[in-house]
């Protein structure tokens, strides 16, 4: 058998023998621009059943099946993480979307606070990149990209027992401190809030500050971008509380 | 005096009372793209001496001059750590050299492994990148971005003394370890290596684990991007053995 040269998330079952329809966007890509034909391997995965290794049965141009034949990698959820984060400028957005999927988080928030100055987010563009990551660094799962929420009303609905992690720009001089929740926090349910470039408002940090689920956390001494400090936290809790350890 | 809009590194003195003179570029981007005019402000910095605030004392459309006024930020130095990486496709590398920039890496070092597969690196134009994170993200020192070298070329000169972290992809399932190695490495200089997108060759693979002075981590149980891995590694080795402690 061939070698797969191409990774593919369907939103189909999986399983042994299990036959898969490609919609048009998949077709074109499998056959118009990677040249596949029948009998070539493609791996595939649902982000719930792990990864597969299927052959091209039919290639049209607007459609094609596959036929599941082994599984070939298993199913790896990431921990129980949100990465929240204010929309900043689209390639710096997207590139927060692929180091969440890559690094390993469960569901991603675009949040709106007091100084997000973002363009308007396009939640099936975000998705979409979300699965492109997926495909292209060996997942088997994808993050569900949320419609995005104003931060007063996501704290107010809170989901009880889990805990928020803010990265606090006024705590330069403190140590990170993600080792310290590690050693006081129970295991559960996390999420990361990453503010705008702008910082948060003094209003927003109070309340947070006074949240009895949220944790304040420094990220050093150097003042980081929006992005840079996604993946430094993801890392971090990924190192302390995650899947890392 | 009115606030400065503009941070601006310059290689030249800076102290009180300074005369500052800008090259053709420089005095473009002040007067042409950022419309300032004689009186207007700039945060001045040279890698050396901190911040300081400086104000316009002749604007033209090839040169110009400042005097420095007074310092606003001391200088701060990155910890002595050297990130290594094999070069990858324009756009992420620019994403590296901004992001060791913002993490706080002391030196920037491309090298070509065996299977390296870049166009070719034009030092001067990361060099100018690292520059321009430094002067967007508040930070008082730019990292040297040193001519490319072949990796073989490097370990047989490696500096007496420099422990080396190389990320192993064959590491999926071993704990992260920049803890272990804050708990046996005495303090001292450090560099990360990042392998190209193919990960090491077998013999370099075999080459790195031989070095007394070599220590192989791993990166979690998901496949990262060499952009995402540089990132990461940085991130753990500044909580663990650098000045985010």
């Amino acid at each position: 058998m061939s070698e797969a040269k191409v990774r593919l998330y369907v939103d189909q079952p999986l399983g042994p023998g299990q036959p898969v329809s490609l919609n048009a966007d998949q077709a074109h890509y499998l056959f118009s621009v990677m040249r596949l034909g029948p009998g070539a391997a493609v791996l595939l995965f649902n982000g719930q059943a792990g990864e597969w290794r299927a052959t091209v049965e039919t290639a049209g141009k607007r459609a094609g099946s596959l036929r599941c034949a082994a599984q070939t990698a298993p199913q790896v959820m990431p921990p129980d993480l949100w990465l929240l984060f204010a929309p900043i400028k689209k390639a710096r957005t997207d590139f927060i979307v692929e180091k969440a999927v890559e690094l390993g988080a469960a569901r991603i928030v675009p949040v709106l606070t007091e100084f997000t100055n973002a363009e308007r987010v396009r939640v099936d563009r975000l998705q979409a990149h979300a699965v492109e990551a997926a495909e292209q660094s060996g997942g088997t799962f994808v993050p569900e990209v949320a419609e995005p929420v104003k931060l007063a009303r996501l704290l107010q609905d809170w989901p009880e027992g889990r805990r928020l992690i803010f990265c606090d720009e006024g705590l330069h001089d403190r140590p990170v401190g993600f080792g310290d929740l590690a050693a006081t926090d129970a295991p559960g349910p996390w999420a990361i809030l990453i503010g705008p470039e702008g910082g948060f408002s003094a209003a927003e940090r109070a309340r947070l500050h006074a949240l009895p689920f949220a944790r304040p956390v420094g990220l050093g001494p150097r003042i980081l971008r929006a992005d840079t400090a996604a993946v430094a936290a993801i890392t971090l809790w990924q190192a302390h509380l995650g899947d890392w350890r």
